[in-house]
């Protein structure tokens, strides 16, 4: 079959490689129908992770059943199923407290696997025509049969859901107003979440016209950050309320928007939000980034206003998303036409175009933010 | 003054009594801009409770500040304000915590207060040109001056609340569905908070095609009891999603509209939950009830399936409103746009038309629903 | 092998069986080390239950894994596991979101499992020298190798984590206090997880002189009930605190210990909880008792003084427990050596004895009260 | 009256003050019993705080109401009662919602007030004869009259309450071990309310012999840092069960005990915690720190291993303790005598003595650890 490997920094081909085989009972082979490229696919293809030449891309995916292991039970060849991005095996502690994100067993020690990186373990991605998918029944998440809601489906696998957590993770409650800084996929998607949770205010702070432009058209209030300082804008605008914050990774800049500086977002996050708030922290920061400005970055550290926090009494949530915990409500939201998260989309391709879709994604130009490939 | 005073059941009229005074520091006394008709208002107009002749009615009130005890800190004369239904002193173990609908200074020994009923304590209702309210700075909240959202903001002191209680007792989280029994203002209200708080599904169950057109007219799925058993038709059209529920109250009927039979809607939430779900009681049983059809209801008895309610492990969470709780956040949804609750608003009228008003209510004719008094 | 079979009403015999077989690959087969006789094994015992003849008892169970399904993934031959009571898939809704009890693979439409009953599904017990335990790496529970605190581990399977269970239903805080009604096994580990749990004051109200004995060595305020009102009797002693509750199921009786009367407990919980507080209902009420006292009961109906429960705002968490979500954490309470639950085992005795103990242990003589079985 | 009056870094001296008038409607005047130095007080005391000269330091009071102001509604002449250390108004959203100590009304702005620190707002201290107690039907608890436990229930003022409140930040449950760096009177307090609390095993971290012991006395395990990497030592110990931290707070040391070194302590935490688990930091990092080591933490910065945080997915729980949440339900646990924080007290003085226990507690010199003084 074919499938988007990784040759080198900024070099990613199509081709050939072994179609996945069944290797335990409870696995299925799932034809991948849809499959995206991540903002964390760009963290490897930028050299930036520890990922080795030759995997295979993509945690993103969806399909059809096309093999069912002999101890699978819930589900059947032909079913049309959606992958969370982080495998786990239902069975150690954390899967079965609904901590998906942290399986013990796929993430022995957890050491962030080499190679495949966002927490797809020691299985190769879905950036091709067949996925292997391991303890079946506890990772696909069955959908109606057809191609209805195929662009919304797609975005449960990750940013969907990741978004729904930054809320989560915030300790937001309906009727509270939110921040949200960085308006990528997921920061999109985290304000989409909001909205649809009930918040009364949710103000979006990023520097592109287009991202802002998305956020007023779901609700939101944009705030430039390049205008001026984003905290005394929302300050001057809200009204004393509850806010929550989520922000978007270690990869913020100052105004200019290039200069990386990754204790930029933390630093406002602290000063808009109100006593007694939470900051929800649903990626991605991570623990070694040899891209990184400074060393100490480099190591994963930030320096950070920890004084300010605890005076505010202030609440940290952080971590991947435990996909599962929210994608049968987020498939329901979709079915019942509340939610139509594929806003956020704005490519359609082939598996075969996905080696100019890096590039073009990673450069931002031509309007790459969230890309979907159908093998 | 003027006001809407309790002669005997079905009797109410509008005359003198004496001007509120300032009786303690932490008094104030409203000019009250407008004051909701209650359906438990009903409840004393019918004479079913124990409300004593010659009390004024009216525990849905907001006005203006007009005059300021020496101990009160927060506000000062001129605010707008609105009052929760269910006077609560700010300093008891129950206020405290949060549960200020069960404030033990209060209502001591926890017995329904003589003659005022639902939680007005040994306080004058508002249906009246002013009300004294105690312990001000807890019970009066903020409002932005000016006359905007006045309809919305009235219904802040108790239906809204209400509502988003029943929501919230169900133990409901965002994606999930939802089913209310009866379509009354409250109902609706239930109905409205479930689909602000990013419900799935949605479920209105009521006879009067008044009331399901307003269900369907925010979003719901109106559910026709009249036509077959609800349980049936929603088990029909859901998708095995969870379920929680909120019901209305101890005046249930069965399908012709007029049998009570207080038990037969326990029943179907029962039957229609799903197993782990939760059911969500914001109102209204009450402990006696003279007009009750049968002498166990009478004492507050109702037959109950426990053996089904424990075998599907559901959650039960019952009780009056603690206002308190929620009415900062729906006032930030209103003045944010997000939320517009006066959809159920029927009739704005003068404090002189009560007595008609409290007529034709308790009929259910001339589509009095929600009635609203402006002295 | 040899396994304790019923066969009518009254009547179980030892006697040879087939030995158990793998037969799905996430299966394993548990050379039994101890098993109980639990109170609910006396209602099918008793023929209350649809329980049919020739079915094997035995639902709390501990061992050694002695054979290995090829799917298995977290356990291997020799480790020593005890298993829940209630069998789960932990591949549907309810099991992922720590809902094992209510496992909606193994339990169907969510009936009681035909001759099994207290959902051992489609399985048969465990008072055997063998059993088979499906979905094997969610069920067994990894124990210290050896025999170190062996009856304190099988009390895991079931009636320590019941208790707490019902602790956890109640809604109860540390340094709140709380009234257990019924001191059997179950009753007596609640109690005696309030106190592990910092309860200020537990309550622990039944007739029997030796249960109350019992509860006082464990920290506990004992409250007879034959002597008076029990609802009086800790009125009197507490001191205005919060109280939760956990009563202990339907067979509850008046303080003649002998006339059943399903709703005497409901009846003094509301009273003598406080407004705000919660009930914790862990068991047993069925929907379905062939032996009640009256046709309603008979049929899982009570009748329940819902407007006193409505006054007081309380809150009612019912269901089984749910065992996965708290055995590890006990388990590793009596590996600390926190906590000895096996204080309430009345006798150890061999398989063989297992007829004459259902006997005595069902007719409440010789002291029995908590019965382990060793194959 | 006497009191003890600031006046340099280094000395304070107990002179005589004007006594403390009603100056609002619901203020109170306490005859002071029993006032605590805390371990803030020396920061105070050592001029690391904006303390001004002239003010009268004590935060951690108790005595018997002598007069009440005409607002006092739940209050009367006599009663003993003991004060939060954080004043607030009972009034505010933050007071409202059990956030009593991030008041809105005592902390305009939220800087914390000058010269009176730590959340006394613009009142002066209770380290003398009398002190006044405003919004006293809400901060004043009462007790059960005569002395009985009045060193258990001086310490509901602060450090018992702030223990517990660390325990309840870290996300901590029952059956969960804990690890508590330092162990001070409050990392004492944390490490006792864990074990009150159901943890199966409490690791408490520090160097001092005697504190060791005190730690060891109630049931923990000791782990001494000088000897060698306290982390290292735990992973050693534990059995790969769930760890929850409480760390004491900016003024931590490395080995030597001398050196400060801001992180060394919050490294450590996020090192041993497991994944999902979570770190409760009830005290004290502050957001200005004359003589911190470095000018990053003059400014409350700390070089924070994100990184880690994040792919551990923690939550960070901090802020001062809110005492009203917790205060009623351990003075309910002392009366019951199921709780006796007064194991850390070290001395009882008159208030006479208090300049010489300011001398000596910090040079921690003749075994001061926590002085009671009793005007």
């Amino acid at each position: 079959m074919r499938a988007v490997v990784y040759d080198a920094p900024f070099k990613v081909t199509v081709r050939p490689v072994p179609k996945p085989k069944i290797l335990h009972p409870d696995d299925i082979i799932v034809k991948v129908t849809t499959t995206c490229i991540c903002g964390s696919d760009l963290h490897m293809y930028e050299g930036r992770t520890a990922a080795e030449s030759g995997i295979v891309f993509g945690h993103e995916n969806m399909g059809l059943v096309d093999e069912v292991g002999s101890g699978v039970t819930l589900l059947k060849k032909g079913d049309r199923v959606v992958m969370p991005f982080n495998v786990a095996c239902g069975r150690c502690l954390n899967c079965e407290e609904g901590k998906s994100a942290f399986c013990t067993h796929v993430n022995p020690g957890f050491v962030m696997p080499m190679g495949k990186y966002v927490a797809m373990g020691p299985y190769p991605g879905g950036q091709a025509e067949f996925v292997r998918v391991p303890f079946a029944d506890f990772n696909a998440l069955k959908l109606p049969s057809g191609t209805e809601h195929e662009e919304d489906f797609a975005l449960l696998a990750d940013i969907f859901p990741t978004g729904w957590h930054g809320v989560q993770l915030s300790g937001f409650r309906p009727g509270e107003s939110i921040v949200v800084f960085g308006a990528g996929p997921v920061g999109l998607m985290a304000a989409y979440s909001a909205v649809l949770r009930g918040a009364s205010e949710v103000y979006v702070v990023d520097r592109v016209p287009e991202r802002l432009a998305k956020a007023k058209e779901i609700g939101c209030t944009p705030i430039d950050f390049s205008a001026s300082d984003p905290v005394g804008q929302i300050l001057k605008l809200r009204n004393g309320r509850v806010i929550n914050l989520v922000p978007v990774g270690y990869q913020a800049t100052t105004s200019d928007g290039k200069t990386e500086q990754p204790n930029v977002i933390l630093e406002g996050l602290i000063r808009v939000v109100r006593p007694t708030g939470g900051l929800g922290i649903p990626g991605l920061y991570v623990p070694s980034d040899p891209g990184a400005p400074d060393s100490a970055s480099a190591k994963g550290y930030i320096s950070f206003p920890f004084g300010k926090l605890f005076e505010k009494g202030l609440t940290l949530g952080t971590g991947q998303c435990n996909v599962k915990t929210y994608n049968r409500y987020l498939r329901d939201l979709i079915i019942a036409g509340k939610a139509k998260p594929s806003f956020v989309v704005s490519h359609n391709l082939s598996l075969d175009e996905a080696s100019d879709a890096y590039n073009k994604f990673d450069k931002r130009i031509d309007g790459y933010t969230k890309v979907l490939l159908h093998p």
